[in-house]
């Protein structure tokens, strides 16, 4: 096909906190389309905390990033040729990004309405960012009328979308935590949350404590660690806790301990519960619906942080594990 | 009324393991019945892990008990004066135990019928211990036909009535960890599990692995510590802890670092659910009404190990803290 398609390589897996000398840019010509398939040239693409996972060699919920090979994650893009049902011009969101061109089979492809939303919007607030905040307030650890929720990387992609479903959903209170003054201020002024605790002026459970003295009833958890112990120590009676990520301990290479405090789940007959995105796929329909009215009246408000250019790809993802990003960080090509 | 009663009062606060100092032996004189209340012959009293939080002066699900008043606890008796409907010459059981004779109020004591099952089952298989691990397996960590169910403290009251109806709800292999080889061969010699670890040996996650190589979906913790962690690193994807207690952080005066793997629940979807017996009174006319068969036929078998005499219940309460029973411990007066 003589098409040139700069792509990110997985160079070597970190040990520990990854680095620039672990990403690879590489050019290759991209294959001819087999029958059923489409080349799409991305021009979104987004970096996510959980592919830290994917970079080590270790069995998990999701096969490992291949060394050598090109990086994979959401992107958005135009289709370019087809050898499927779906036309060229189509705008399709996708799994194969960390690329420029991408050849997809067009069965693992969704097309999606331009003038509906925006790429970043399809590839977060009405994407899996947005659908797992939504699975995690609805079906991991549902909100009910009046609840008390806390939201951990409240100023993030997953986060900023949760602490506002939370309030639509009938919470009295949503309260966020963010890393410096500046985020915590972005999380009540623009997301909305009643209060933020910029948790690196210390004492969270203290602060906690001070916002939500009756305690809380609801915790979607990001970041393990400190936060997750502090939730627990603030849980009413019958609490629930989504844990959705630890970013706190994606790059650790030791164990890290579990919160000192579980036991108090006992007598607060509280539960912890993980999720995965991927099996609440099937309420996409019912979540975009929904969302994308939001998004279209102004009431679920997003940002993004945008990095231009695939070669500054590698870079863009580092700052989401450092929690550079305000909301989703996305890649424009 | 001129009854003098023999009755164990908390003498003071442990702090860390409970002994014979934190007890004392007082004779009282019963006060006179109210309207409402039976007076109660107790012939039989439960000791129980729990009681061990009882012993702080710490806010928690319960009351603490009273310094220099009776402890409390269930208990068995016949009634013989009453100013209620109750009649004299009626078994109950009650929550006024550590005590020869008890002034109740009838509104809290459940008649029982002495034909249909023994002092010690009404207080351990038909009492709160039986369900304790009936809502366990049925609510908190629900077995579901074919599951592999792993249970701590497995010769313990309730973890011995816990892997028999594992059974009988259906799951494919039950395994049991007890300390010391007697009781690994009681689990499953005596209460019909598929194989036991003596977790003395050491390697608990290694002894685990070998008899479950692909995984637990239940486990019922009563220990927390060491078989959390093991019990969550075996843990399949959708597994469920039901958490009933922690013996082995009871007396524990430093908090007790958590599972250094929590962050596995994501990945395997799973939860942790904590819960308390009280919650689950109302499936006790269920539970009874199956269980009563299934020990009159023989099909849930218990075991109890008896302690004679009111001024032995320190004792026999500090030995179910070490482990020193199997099955339910009991006090005969």
């Amino acid at each position: 096909m003589n098409v040139a398609s700069r792509e990110i390589h997985l160079a070597a897996r970190p040990v520990g906190e990854p680095a620039a000398e672990h990403f690879r840019l590489v050019t290759a010509e991209v294959p001819d389309l087999a029958e059923g398939q489409i080349l799409v040239r991305n021009t979104w693409i987004s970096v996510d905390p959980y592919m830290r996972g994917r970079m080590n060699d270790a069995p998990s919920y999701i096969p490992p990033f291949a060394l050598d090979a090109p990086m994979e994650g959401s992107a958005y893009g135009e289709v370019v040729a087809s050898r499927s049902g779906i036309a060229v011009g189509a705008h399709v969101v996708h799994f194969l990004g960390w690329r420029e061109y991408a050849v997809v089979d067009a069965a693992t492809a969704t097309v999606v309405d331009p003038s509906q939303a925006s790429p970043e919007h399809w590839l977060g607030a009405l994407g899996t960012t947005g659908l797992t905040a939504y699975a995690a307030l609805t079906e991991v650890a549902p909100v009910k009328e009046g609840d008390v929720v806390f939201i951990s990387a409240a100023a993030g992609a997953v986060g900023s979308v949760a602490g506002q479903l939370a309030r639509k959903l009938g919470a009295a209170k949503v309260i966020g935590s963010a890393g410096g003054p500046v985020k915590a201020r972005k999380v009540v002024e623009d997301f909305g949350f009643d209060a933020a605790i910029d948790y690196r002026e210390g004492d969270l459970p203290g602060r906690l404590a001070a916002l939500a003295p009756d305690g809380i009833d609801v915790y979607v958890d990001h970041v393990g660690g400190d936060h997750l112990e502090a939730a627990i120590g603030a849980l009413r009676h019958g609490g629930r806790i989504a844990l959705v990520g630890a970013i706190a301990e994606y790059n650790t290479t030791e164990p890290v301990p579990g919160p000192g405090n579980l036991f108090r789940l006992v007598a607060r007959e509280a539960s912890v519960r993980g999720m995965l995105v991927s099996s609440y796929l099937p309420l996409f329909g019912e979540y975009v619906g929904k969302a994308a009215g939001w998004l279209a009246d102004g009431s679920l408000r997003t940002e993004e942080t945008v990095v231009d250019g695939l070669e500054n790809a590698p870079e863009a993802f580092l700052g989401v594990l450092r929690g550079a990003n305000t909301g989703k960080m996305l890649v424009r090509l």
